[in-house]
């Protein structure tokens, strides 16, 4: 128990309770307690005023605290302050998944609640306003590690609904944990999609000092309403400081972290953008569009393709994989495609090599990604790849497994296993990078 | 084809000829030709001296060459000039396990080769008779895809029998696939034992310019002979320059890249030390000894526990991996034990979840891993991980998925799955680092 917490005891109130304080004589403040701030020390008072914004307040300057009754502040008014300001604002779309970033502890009855309605998004994130319209539609509300393909094809249905109705950008606020997964299987759904797509979730709730939710959904409607290039995107904090959210590309990102607030990496590229969160909102690119060519907002019409199959299992090679349990699994009737994550270059052991050749020669498909993560895969340098070639394996270069899994099943689900082989390898949304691009520590080739 | 082939053909030579070449006037060298220099230019001849060293001439230098039988040095000759100067050196056992570090294209008869006698290593990397005395073993040449965990019991005998002969230190020449898995596997069936193993690779064959076998090697013999701590490490390139090699604690390194030579990095933790190699080898130790209160050299005697068992699987969860085909493998009755590789923090979704629980009721024991790489598992923070918990799976905090594999398998091998519950969550060889690490960028819990 903190210094803070023995002071607010003595005034007869605690964490999460609406008060006014009195400080510097006879100044006055209303707002809610917040939990202690890792950064404001262990003798300040932190407090959510009525306008969305936390202040902190030194003990030594506070003179008197009163409990007040709960009192959310009037969002109407507020929100009304907004909107008719800055109507000729550009229009986002939010589409709501679930996620971290959805919830946040409710002061007025103490369990966990989504924040969810346009009127409290703008009252937690009131510079909001001065970024975009925002209209809000609820999807579902699922943690992201329960998602299946078909929750993939309700969500490209909605993007592409929000897209027909004019929207200039869209955000859907998503579970981080497959939130990759996700950002690829729209990259393929909804190719061409003359708007920005914007994946964005928060590593912490948005009611924890540390949150990230704030300013991540704030980035990513500043980049939903303003990034030159469309596409799908996934937006995250990118260091550990608070003013960097990152914008990678749907098919190029990976949850690298359990929990740091920065923990989602592009693989074999620089993020596209990133937005900093000054005293003003911008974007500064990196070389990325113009190397890839990106699609600019609007210069393409969508190519929309939104099933996905349950036809296609991933498999992470180990050295020790039992042939009989992986026959199993990989004969098994209702898989037509299987994605390998092998060792190195690509690759797998010998018995495990026979596995494959069994399921190939059964007319099934058998794509080769690397557990590196980093890197491409390449089949021609050792025995061990070139058998894998000559059994009918199929390498993906520099894909993500992730990617390769939600690719096959996009393929599958829109075109039928028959244009595996060669959809498959063909990059859709530079989900294949050119072989050539060097950059940075990891991204080089060799 | 470029300058210097065109130069060479005039001459009627070519690439791993043995070669006497006249240059200024009337100087003369003998060697094998190499291959084209990255470093080099286009106009530079490469050439293997018989001592060992690469030397470039410039292609204006150069009056004349003559083609040689081809006749490799007299490395007995070379040898003796070694090991009668410096027979007080340190003691270094060589145990050659397989893997691109043992090949090299052998000019004599085009086809590739190991180099593994300890006389040709003296003639490739005549450094070597400046750090230690060298003896070579062979066990076994593999490709580490192939290794199974009956392998891992080969070797841990041998590393035995070596130690037990007093060597200063041991060397394992290892592919590079799976070298992080056998380095896990050593740390756990050779705990405490009382001098460095230094499990070491290529990610190039040493005939190649760019190659990182001589470099690598050096060093990890060097720190075999030198390391102030015993237990068990993989040496590897940590740099795109050639003169710093990293050392890595076996229990916490992974192959993040397919090719690049720095592909190894440390997980959650830095290098115990780097060697670098100028003019003089040196060893620099970061914070992790200290931080950690490693094992110093000599202080502890071995813990020999060899046997590894086949009876665990390794499974990465992804959304939508369908119940019934993960039930089959799971719940078979040669699989004692499962690691999975969840998302985030630790999740897998309901249904999954419930597999798990059969899995568990039917005597079998679950463990929880995160595909994030870094991070820490925290199964309390959402219902998915409460739930998880409840049903008895075991979260392994920071543990690596490839480490917890291997634990696993020696838990099972040496003291029975009993033993499961109990040992796993334990940390025998900083396979679980303190929660309160934090350190660089991938480093830190949150």
């Amino acid at each position: 128990m903190g210094l803070i917490d023995t002071f607010l005891k003595g005034f007869g109130v605690k964490e999460g309770d609406y008060i006014e304080v009195v400080y510097d004589n006879d100044k006055r403040l209303r707002g809610i307690i917040m939990p202690k701030n890792m950064f404001s020390g262990d003798d300040v008072l932190v407090i959510k005023l009525d306008n969305g914004y936390n202040v902190g307040l030194k003990m030594e300057r506070i003179k008197e605290i009163m409990k007040l009754d709960l009192k959310w502040p009037d969002s109407k008014v507020v929100l009304e302050r907004g909107r008719q300001v800055y109507n000729d604002l550009p229009r986002v779309k939010i589409l709501a998944v679930g996620g971290t970033i959805l919830s946040r502890v409710d002061y007025r009855t103490g369990g966990v609640r989504s924040a969810v309605d346009p009127d409290e998004l703008l009252d937690i994130i009131p510079e909001i306003r001065e970024v975009c319209d925002i209209d809000v539609e609820i999807i579902m509300n699922k943690y992201s590690e329960h998602l299946t393909p078909s929750d993939w094809e309700v969500i490209s249905n909605y993007v592409y609904n929000s897209y027909r109705e004019g929207y200039d950008g869209i955000v859907l606020l998503h579970g981080t944990d497959t939130m990759g997964y996700t950002s690829a299987a729209l990259s393929f759904s909804l190719n061409k999609i003359g708007v920005p797509v914007v994946l964005v979730g928060s590593q912490r709730s948005s009611d924890r000092p540390s949150s990230d939710a704030a300013i991540n959904l704030l980035s990513a409607l500043y980049a939903a309403a303003n990034l030159r290039y469309s596409g799908v995107f996934l937006a995250m904090h990118s260091s550990t400081s608070d003013d960097r959210v990152a914008i990678h590309l749907g098919t190029r990102v990976r949850k690298n972290h359990t929990s740091a607030r920065f923990a989602f990496e592009s693989i074999g590229i620089d993020p596209v953008a990133y937005v900093y969160s000054g005293r003003k909102l911008r974007i500064e690119y990196t070389y990325v569009g113009d190397y890839l060519g990106l699609d600019t907002r609007g210069s393409t019409s969508v190519d929309f393709n939104p099933r996905f199959s349950d036809r296609v299992a991933l498999m992470k090679f180990y050295p020790g994989m039992k042939a009989n349990l992986m026959r199993r699994l990989i004969l098994d009737e209702s898989i037509d495609a299987i994605i390998i994550e092998g060792t190195g270059l690509g690759h797998v052991s010998d018995v495990v090599a026979e596995v494959l050749k069994d399921a190939i020669s059964m007319g099934k498909y058998v794509f080769m990604t690397s557990q590196c993560i980093w890197g491409r895969t390449n089949l021609n340098v050792y025995d061990t790849g070139r058998f894998l070639l000559k059994y009918g394996v199929i390498p993906l270069e520099d894909m993500l497994s992730e990617t390769a899994y939600v690719k096959a099943s996009w393929v599958i689900g829109n075109f039928g296993s028959d244009a595996l082989s060669e959809l498959m390898p063909t990059p859709i949304f530079h989900d294949i990078l050119p072989k050539s691009l060097a950059v940075g520590r990891k991204g080089c080739d060799g």
